[in-house]
């Protein structure tokens, strides 16, 4: 067993209990929510296991912890349907994740964040949500030309990259972006293939 | 014979090339330079090997590519000795390639970017530097921590998380970081230990 520390309203969190939910994996669950400088992730003994202070984090049972969203869908999606077998596909795979963290989550997630975390306000300027919604609309784009061409995002099969941009891409409309079949249909109709996943959950689902 | 589409001042390029000169294989290689809409990353035909127009990307004989610095550095890594074997090493190294993406990319490099080109003078605003000079200390203090404990970041051994890292540390200066032993030792030592590796090679080399 072992303990997954994330945030119910995150995204980069979601990812994770999304995946661990598709395997069936039973884990104790700690909650913390964006809160300031009072928040657990703030203490000496969070940053101990992750210096970042950031979740999700994964502390196993030997004490050794493991961060970044992303990292942990690999670290429990070796070995399952979620990673491609051929080497170019799982490549691919690594593609999307790191686009996401560096491109989508950078635009799409923050932008979400400036609007719903108070703490956020001082990134509220109309240049930083002008920027934010230029660097947005184009990751989605470049989502939807993938998606126009194939099913998932790495081919015909779902892949951990599918799971990881669902975690924002699915609330988008949150930070400002129309991820509808009004504009972009391919990114709408993947949106629902994720969903209807069996084993899917959403968001606010938190193992009990 | 595959072609890298790759920027000769930029350290998302430059540890692509750093990782293939470690490992010795010929590639056939299109340099271009950030340089405003005329470049070729804007032109069509790059944008449909690559939708987000940015660089490295790799094109391979059979005419498929792959982008983002790090997943090249996956594709090209695995089965060699820069990835652990080890499954929980493996995620660690994962877990500081996907931090450089979200964190240290995001702070660290833009910091110097802005400064370095001409086309980014927008975010030379007081506020946007001061921020990225904030984040980029806390990136830069984060690997501090793990390098006071380890000679790699995820271990004993090198990894391509270092030869990631190592591609906008070592030129952090030009953002205004210290990355010398008078700040940051352990950060400064490890920088020295990539430098030595057999095969190394700096920023400004280009394959022939």
């Amino acid at each position: 067993m072992f303990t997954l520390y994330s945030m119910p309203s995150s995204g980069n969190s979601y990812k994770v209990r999304l995946l661990l939910a598709h395997l069936g994996l039973s884990y104790d669950h700690v909650a913390t929510e964006y809160d300031g400088d009072n928040t657990l992730t703030r203490t000496g003994d969070f940053l101990r296991k992750n210096p970042t202070g950031k979740v999700p984090t994964v502390e196993f049972e030997s004490g050794e912890c493991l961060s970044e969203s992303n990292a942990i869908l690999m670290y429990f999606g070796e070995g399952t349907r979620f990673v491609p077998a051929d080497r170019l596909a799982r490549a691919r795979m690594y593609q999307w994740m790191f686009f996401e963290q560096n491109f989508h989550e950078a635009t799409v997630a923050v932008r979400s964040a400036v609007y719903i975390y108070p703490q956020r306000e001082m990134d509220r300027s109309p240049e930083r949500l002008a920027a934010l919604l230029v660097g947005g609309n184009k990751s989605l784009d470049v989502m939807e030309v993938q998606l126009n061409k194939t099913p998932y995002l790495t081919g015909d099969a779902i892949t951990l990259a599918d799971l990881c941009l669902y975690g924002y891409t699915h609330s988008a409309d949150k930070g400002g972006f129309d991820v509808t079949s009004r504009s972009r249909s391919s990114v709408a109709d993947w949106l629902e293939r994720v969903r209807q996943q069996t084993g899917h959950v959403p968001l606010d689902w938190l193992p009990v």
